[in-house]
């Protein structure tokens, strides 16, 4: 079944989801918001993409090629912003966004 | 952190959009899919909103409670509907479903 | 059909989505970001809840009250918050907001 | 601002995402169903894409033509199976996909 064959993909979503999500509420927390406004912007882009393809697969959708093809340059953009900075939340969803790109891209 | 708070519910939800996506895939493949129309339509309702409350609460939305009171009574009449039927797809789903429902109630 | 006898309100969820995804950008641009975290916030809930209530209700679904309910809260939390802004866009969407809300709750 | 830049676009996607919405629903409630799976399925995909890209550029995504690319070769698909049924829905549904596949490629 695609839900099983892509199980490890769904899980790199799955976590990508969370940690842009909560980088998202981090990043409105942080004093020097000025500075987050980009990984803001790109976090929620990010949870967007990861949590609409991870229902995709799972409903066995004709089109996830080309959406994980969109959504690997999506984290890869994020997580280039989340590098930027030293908040922990930051690193975090960098770590999570890379390594959701590259599983994208395994069947983009 | 919010999104730890409710690991177990975001648990509950991602395993209830998984199954309800799964079910509405394997309903459009069955032969008597006239008798799963409301499986598939429920199936959908149940898997977006349980994508959307995932989303809402790992980003920690204000409104989680508000919301988790709607995703629970949809959950609820998703799993009455699947346990109407005998596919193993339907079973497992209207399980995924009544357990979402619960963890929804809890914080609803 | 469903999706005509609600075309009115659909018709105030699309300004909405539209007027509170403009503001969400348009904040994030401002020089006093550190202001309008909370709107924010709140426009990318409002814009999230709209966009997903139209959908609902072009697809009649059956839990349009329920989703219209919560959507009218989330409209009116947003509106009250870009009230307190001069910023031309937050004028803009709290007007959106409240219409929204209204026309929600007519048919919750 | 790139929601009026792109007006045209979110005016094409909108009226794709509420007609593949109505044939979803008017699909479900056919009596040839089994005729219809392949419909169904199709028009879930294109409304969910199309009220996802609306989102997006009204909220000036970086994304907007990689999604609209996606977006694209979804209405297309779309369309094609749904010209193959005589239903007005599905007639209606063709046209709006069509027009909206269009739409999209100019910005992709």
């Amino acid at each position: 079944m695609a839900h099983e064959k892509y199980e490890n993909l769904i899980q790199k979503l799955h976590q990508c989801m969370e940690a842009c999500s909560h980088c998202f509420d981090a990043c409105l927390q942080e004093e020097d918001v000025q500075m987050m406004t980009s990984c803001i912007r790109l976090d929620r882009e990010c949870a967007d993409i990861c949590g609409y393809l991870e229902q995709a697969i799972a409903r066995n959708s004709p089109f996830t090629a080309e959406l994980a093809g969109v959504c690997a340059t999506i984290c890869e953009a994020c997580g280039e912003e989340c590098q930027k900075h030293d908040h922990e939340h930051c690193r975090e969803c960098a770590k999570a966004c890379f390594e959701c790109a590259e599983a994208c891209r395994q069947i983009a």
